[in-house]
């Protein structure tokens, strides 16, 4: 919607909208509990004014009363105040949605399963139509999705996807070889998931059952799949997938980034062309939107040119986009019909809706990024990010829905049959079995009220870039006296995102060793590290670029910084603060100048703390 | 506690303990408004009073409103009211626990996640803790556990530990063949997890990391581990794992059941026997507490017996134990003090604790595999199964805590340094990464209120298999008059659990076609499948055994039924009604008897409306 607030939509910082919250909360609460109470009324009461009289009744209720009492001792001295407008700026948490909050807490009360339709009607149905949001996110015309436990289980199915259909067909060739007579292995671990798509759509249903039996779930032809390609910087999830998945790390081939943290995609045509020399087929390749460390966005539409190149010389590669932490930004460039609208309407789009209250430039070659992630075989994309939903949900869209049917543990002539979008019993289709029916609620309903484009989660996702924008603007102008010494603040130029990373530096420190120690401290004062977090002015978080997994990508920043090459060689690795900008409520010009004053001077005790510290 | 009433402990069929959900469900609710109110009281609120005066705010407000109302008109027509005291028999779904509920709903406001303890101090010391109670559920002295997304995903965890743990020697032999110098593959192949874990205490911590990376990790070794068993029966999940983790599904062997549908001892030692002649070694067992479809729990004494014995014949396997199902009700069995009680001993302690109202025989067979659940290395066990806690919430335990290293993505040096039981990063420990810390908080508050012993869930899990006797006890003897017909109800008589499964037939019927599609029937009257669940007076659930899962086993029920061999070898298949008793309220005379009545009627009326349509 044109006139959305954002600020309608969660309880607030200071639970401004707790009325709201508790009114909709209770009325819910009191509408399952008619239902409860309508469900066949001539149905005699299990339990009796007398049962509540008991002794023992009146016992049990104390005892869970004490419980939850420690609950919430436990809960309000152990959490974090992400909450805050402008004090958290650590982790990817935040405020999350009220109507996810209140969909779940709803819905859980009749805790259904979206495992089979048999026992959650309702949340199926919600759990289909987030699917196809996502598929529509990302421009799958013919797409699927469905909601997963999280990023890593996501990318897991990735991957499973990945190697299940490069082994298709090697499957045909042995188990009806006329059908793929004359065809070399190398085309056959060549060919595109369309291509594979229609070889099995000329198949009859048992057909299509034995191949699938001969296919990489039989056991075999794992090891002949070749390469999963990652970026150098890749999330650990890769590793555990392809540790899991039994295509083993060996196959694992990191690809450098460049100076701005994007793979370098001429380094990935470099690989490819050198593994396709000795006839090592290429499994796929990840490209990241949105790293969980940098926020940078991966070239997709670089990758995507690069096999359509590829391609001509008979080589082919599975492209899945992890978009945990990016995918929902890609609402920030769809118009209200969910069309990827031009780059040079964009601006006009943008303030037409009044994304942006402060200059936020969104690079073409970021916008290139997110519009080729249609091309990409599958992608993940976790609601529990930078869809304020809460945790656990993630989330993953295929391009094709037929896709589905390579992996699924029915018989062909099931989904022969099935003419509805939500499939009868989902853990069929998945990687996971048993789960909750009230995620796909508290997703659904936030998907409802924040359209996936400029209408809904297009806007709330801009609140986070532009805030993340000022905060770095923010941080390029701080220096802080602390008696007589200047602590300068460098940021790493990097907006590809709404991720802020940045260094405290002593000026006219050379040390590297020393820049990072200074930055560890500020961490330890500014985490649950520091004892009372509640009490905690300025919370964050931090990373370290290290020589291992970035290669020399960041030292132009460690150059920027003022020091010397024999540095970094030396120390191998940069410290740094990292925040992924949530708030959203940061876009305003009074809230920020009042929080960043108090973090300021937060920061200011710290580092004051730390240097008198170290001079004693 | 000994004075323990479970009418306390849900919201009630009829919401009669809604006041006290409403009640803490605001307390709780206002005392975290309470919390962000309260939080650096000096600062700015991001939403004034002003705002929530703005037309778009309010716009937003009333959108949300909308979305809410569509919401909760969907959940109440699309949910099944398993909350009913008697009127709901099918799948494994009940009323939840109201602390598990009310500590979901309240923890999710501060949206933990367990991945790491910076994010979630408080619930990643709830699921270390509930991780302890799974350890001593099992008996495991030395063990550690965690909550997973679901039973798939604990079992796809099970199987991950058992590849990774077999290929550990091999991975030794290849980067230190001095330190296995003498030891056959095969013997290395037979090593036990033990044997293991002593071998990798011996290395240091880079010569672990080494091995690590040489394990099956890497993608090498694994088509060389061997067979993974699964009964015949097993669950879907298990193709599912086998497909997932790379191992294959060429490597499952399938050991038929016998006809209490647990898994036949005696086959399984042939199996393994016949493959060890072979030199083909068994990757490991999975035992079945609690099949999804019978409820029949596996003789794993004898399993460990079987284990024993071949280990002196130098063959090993590992042993996991899937209780998805059946876990909790091994609290069944265990004193307050966490102890297994002695065969002996059981009947006077679930006497003393007034654990039946009805005449219930624990057989000493399902007590002794229960028992021995403890010598396994690893156990499935969902709390939202037998838990009583809402989806989604599985969960795992290992025997030795130790294990959990071979597994895991830190270098090794950081778990030597590492004291506490809630790793830091948890998620470099298990198959997931984000995950829901409200989940844990729930779980933990389940457990609070009961104790993993005969003071709390044993009491509950009592409960359901007393009323599953009881339910057992009245099919048995059920018949209803239709028309001058008369149909008769069979009972599958395996009271190892809380499962009920029984097919109606017409007296005299030796058409096991005819008597299959009838059963289908009453399915699809008693199931969503009507279309108003709401209304309809008696819900169920409905299975199938069919010959090439079941192999013979079904046969003695059929003759049972007086149809002769030559029908089940015509139509290789039986159709039976299924329900997972979960109900707490079943354990009265007065309320069973008023319950089955109502559903008597119900079925009398929808075997008429089938019997009429049928003579049409």
């Amino acid at each position: 919607m044109k006139n959305l607030n954002l600020k309608a939509l969660f309880v607030g910082d200071k639970a401004e909208n707790r009325d709201f919250y508790e009114n909709q909360m209770s009325r819910l609460v009191n509408e399952h509990m008619g239902w409860r109470e309508d469900y066949i009324p001539s149905d005699m009461a299990a339990i009796s004014e007398e049962d509540k009289e008991q002794p023992d009744f009146i016992a049990t209720k104390d005892h869970v009363l004490d419980v939850l009492d420690d609950l919430s001792q436990r809960m309000r001295s152990g959490s974090i105040p992400w909450q805050s407008a402008g004090r958290y700026w650590g982790q990817m948490n935040s405020e999350t949605l009220m109507p996810a909050l209140l969909a779940y807490n709803y819905a859980v009360l009749w805790n259904p399963n979206n495992v089979a339709l048999e026992s959650s009607m309702a949340t199926s149905q919600m759990e289909a139509e987030v699917g196809t949001d996502f598929a529509k996110l990302f421009s799958f015309k013919d797409g699927w999705g469905h909601i997963a436990a999280d990023g890593s289980i996501a990318n897991l199915e990735g991957l499973w996807y990945a190697r299940c259909f490069k082994s298709i067909p090697l499957a045909m060739k042995e188990v009806y070889p006329d059908k793929v007579a004359g065809k070399s292995d190398w085309k056959l671990l060549n060919m595109s998931v369309e291509e594979i798509l229609d070889a099995v759509a000329k198949l009859s249903s048992d057909e299509i059952d034995a191949v699938k039996a001969a296919s990489s779930r039989s056991g075999k032809f794992i090891n002949q799949l070749g390469k999963w390609i990652v970026p150098q910087t890749k999330h650990y999830s890769w590793e555990k997938a392809l540790d899991i998945s039994g295509v083993g790390l060996d196959q694992m081939v990191s690809i450098p980034v460049r100076s701005n943290y994007r793979m370098d995609v001429d380094k990935l045509e470099e690989a490819i062309r050198d593994l396709a020399k000795q006839q090592i087929p290429i499994l796929g390749v990840v490209a990241v939107v949105g790293t969980t460390e940098e926020g940078a966005v991966d070239e997709v539409d670089k990758i995507v040119a690069l096999r359509e190149e590829l391609k001509k010389e008979g080589i082919y590669f599975y492209l899945h986009v992890d978009a945990a932490y990016g995918g929902y930004a890609r609402a920030l460039y769809m118009d209200k019909d969910g069309e990827f609208v031009k780059y040079d309407d964009l601006a006009a789009m943008h303030k037409e809706y009044g994304a942006f209250h402060y200059p936020v430039k969104l690079q073409e070659d970021v916008y290139k990024g997110f519009e080729a992630i249609q091309y990409a075989e599958s992608v993940t994309v976790d609601p529990h990010k930078m869809g304020y939903v809460p945790y656990a949900a993630g989330g993953i869209a295929i391009k094709h829905k037929d896709m589905r049917n390579i992996i699924s543990y029915f018989a062909s002539y099931v989904f022969e049959k099935s003419t509805t979008t939500a499939p009868d019993l989902l853990g069929a289709y998945i990687l996971e079995g048993s789960k909750a029916g009230a995620t796909a609620a508290a997703v659904w309903a936030a998907h409802q009220v924040l359209p996936l484009n400029i209408e809904g989660y297009g806007q709330l996702i801009a609140s986070s870039i532009e805030a993340a924008q000022r905060f770095r603007d923010y941080l390029g102008n701080l220096t802080f006296d602390i008696n007589g010494k200047t602590i300068e603040v460098y940021p790493l130029n990097h907006p590809d995102f709404n991720m802020v990373d940045w260094v405290f530096k002593e000026k006219g420190s050379t040390d590297l060793k020393e820049i990072n120690a200074l930055n560890e401290k500020m961490y330890d004062y500014s985490s649950y590290l520091d004892g009372s977090v509640y009490a905690n002015r300025f919370i964050s978080s931090h990373t370290t670029f290290n020589q291992s997994d970035y290669g020399d990508s960041p030292l132009p920043f460690v150059e920027k910084m003022g020091l010397p090459e024999s540095e970094w060689e030396k120390e191998k690795q940069v410290t740094l603060m990292r925040a992924a900008i949530m708030t959203p409520y940061m876009n305003s010009d009074k809230l920020f100048d009042f929080y960043t004053k108090g973090i300021t001077q937060a920061m200011q005790k710290k580092l004051t703390e730390i240097l008198d510290s170290e001079s004693k």
